[in-house]
């Protein structure tokens, strides 16, 4: 099978790319005495897993971060035990861990919230717990200095097991500098927290910290025993614009084919809209906004400039083509490739990768994605 | 099964909300003279499609409009063959149409150009193929008075049979009078299309418009055979704020769980983020920003005030909540329903229905979605 043969929209995988993001971030998290728990959020796939352990270089990783109980489901039915659903816990997905758990996985749980606590406290088969903190992004978590983080780990007794942050406000930054400040404070802030906890005679056991460009960014490590990032697998444009990595390594891509032109306005309508690329616009906020998307050509190569995904309709999408485009004319049915602008929500709609070596027309292999929830 | 045990995030469709959209939209045509040719796209359910038949007054929709060919593919599956995939044609799925028509489905397609319709013409099943038309969106489509029109016309033959328009552009309307406008300019472009092809001498029976807001906001439909809507069924926050519907007319919503808290700041986190609401912005323009969404409680009253969804990650929410809100303390587990902002993109991300009958707790029936492509 060929890129040319594909039903369209569909996602595109290049393996060869992949290899090398999940070579680059090895390269960085090692020496430092941390394992890499990746977040398979993005990827949600356990063929990209296997890649991720086969790229490690002093420890590969052996556990993963999900972010849905289906991925603990399909994970651990692959053998994939070592766990942490990292959103809040609820009681109802308490039953569901405790089930996985009680089949074998290791699925950890994070909560700030008291009652929560005693509810995992009291649950017939509590699962492992971590604290969440707050290290600034301000969305959940306690803060490294709450009063609130004794108590709670006082309820919590010996099923907690760690303090895990996420500094989420790490994709504010546009600088090397602001991103290593950013990093360290992250660091800083659940050591912290564990250096609390553990004042007060719990066995704070993991320290997990992570996003993809704190992960990159990170100097020494100390005091932290994990990190998890996800997106740094696949890269996306709005990573590329904040510096993590460039366009060429951005892994996954949307094929679409040319349905209509307007010549005159220098425009093409692909079948590729809002459900197939998502609304996502985070690049609108950087300095290279690409719409909902950037056109590439059917071997992935940037040979259309800047030519973008300007609107999107539920199935259609509008490219404005770039003034340095020599011919706008591309028959009906002309395959391109679009990179998207957050690469976990692009990828969410699709149920399947189909995976390419470089820029080759070659489909080498066929992955499942686990979607919904 | 109840509300309450519903694993979440998941899609909740109110079937009394449902029954009244679909009443209304069958009065609204009724005596026109015309036929509902209803587009599936949001609502991807046969189900959905047997309610849509039971509504129709004097002529219930026989035929229906489908977005992508996995819909064509289902709804043939089930018996529905008179259908027209709304998206311009490529030579790769002329070929999977005419293998569905070889199969017994009576699949028409679009187009509007003229390299596409020679592949038609040239084909050895070939579909029966209507002339897109652009009323002023200017997506896709030939201008109405396009001397290309009967270019594409003579090359197209016998397998002419139609002009088909969208006034996608209704959407920016605010006003019943701008409404009132577009519908008109739609009419009217889409007969004047038909008009010219007819004094050539081609055999145009059907003469297809339509969007949600200019199918409801219609007065008379001359020279019109039949209407697409789909959005109609569901309704959103979007069509409420251009004046299509009430809220309480906004038949899906998102059932999600409480996650965690910050009291200080009045928001409350939630396990529906940007998947399973999408990243649509669309009331972002209108005079109620309602962020990602709008939050009701468990039964989908509005107790909640103008709480909105401020904030959407992968896998969380975070509501602002309203200022009138008495008690913010929601335990974490607490189930709430958040209304969509594009109901056809927030649908997309599940791959089922759980029905409820009105503010009631009880599921009454669990629908498939026929999602991707």
């Amino acid at each position: 099978m060929r890129l040319s043969d594909l039903p369209t929209p569909c996602l595109v995988l290049d393996r060869a790319v992949l290899n090398r993001n999940l070579a680059r971030m090895a390269k960085a998290v090692s020496g430092k005495g941390v394992a890499l728990r990746p977040h398979m959020k993005t990827a949600k796939s356990m063929d990209v897993f296997k890649l991720a352990v086969a790229a490690g270089v002093d420890a590969p990783p052996r556990g993963i971060t999900v972010s849905t109980i289906a991925e603990a489901e399909y994970f651990s039915g692959h053998g994939v035990m070592d766990m942490i659903y990292a959103v809040g816990i609820t009681p109802q997905k308490l039953d569901q861990v405790a089930k996985l758990n009680a089949a074998g996985a290791d699925v950890k749980v994070i909560t700030d919230d008291l009652a929560m606590a005693a509810r995992i406290a009291e649950h017939t088969n509590p699962p492992r717990t971590l604290i969440e903190v707050d290290c600034g992004e301000h969305r959940g978590g306690l803060a490294p200095n709450d009063m609130k983080l004794l108590e709670l780990a006082a309820v919590l007794r010996n099923n907690l097991v760690g303090v895990l942050t996420h500094a989420g406000h790490s994709y504010a930054s546009r600088s090397a500098e602001s991103l290593a400040d950013v990093a360290e404070a992250e660091r800083v802030g659940a050591i912290f927290a564990a250096e609390r906890l553990r004042a007060s005679g719990h066995d704070i056991q993991i320290v997990s910290i992570g996003s993809s460009p704190t992960a990159l960014a990170s100097g020494q490590l100390e005091g932290v025993t994990e990190i998890r990032a996800g997106v740094y697998m696949f890269g996306d444009l709005f990573q590329a614009e904040i510096g993590t990595h460039g366009h060429d390594d951005i892994a996954v891509s949307v094929l679409s084919s040319v349905i209509g032109h307007r010549q005159a306005e220098r425009r093409v309508l692909v079948d590729a809209g809002s459900i197939a690329l998502s609304k996502d616009r985070s690049t609108a906020d950087t300095s290279h906004d690409c719409g909902y998307g950037l056109a590439m050509d059917l071997l992935g190569l940037p040979t259309l400039g800047h030519s973008i995904v300007q609107r999107a309709y539920q199935e259609h999408g509008v490219i404005a083509l770039d003034d340095n485009v020599s011919d706008p004319a591309m028959p009906i049915g002309t395959k391109l490739r679009i990179l998207p602008n957050h690469t976990c929500l692009t990828a969410a709609a699709h149920d399947r990768y189909f995976v390419v070596d470089g820029a080759s027309e070659e489909i080498v292999a066929i992955w499942p994605r686990v979607c919904g929830w």
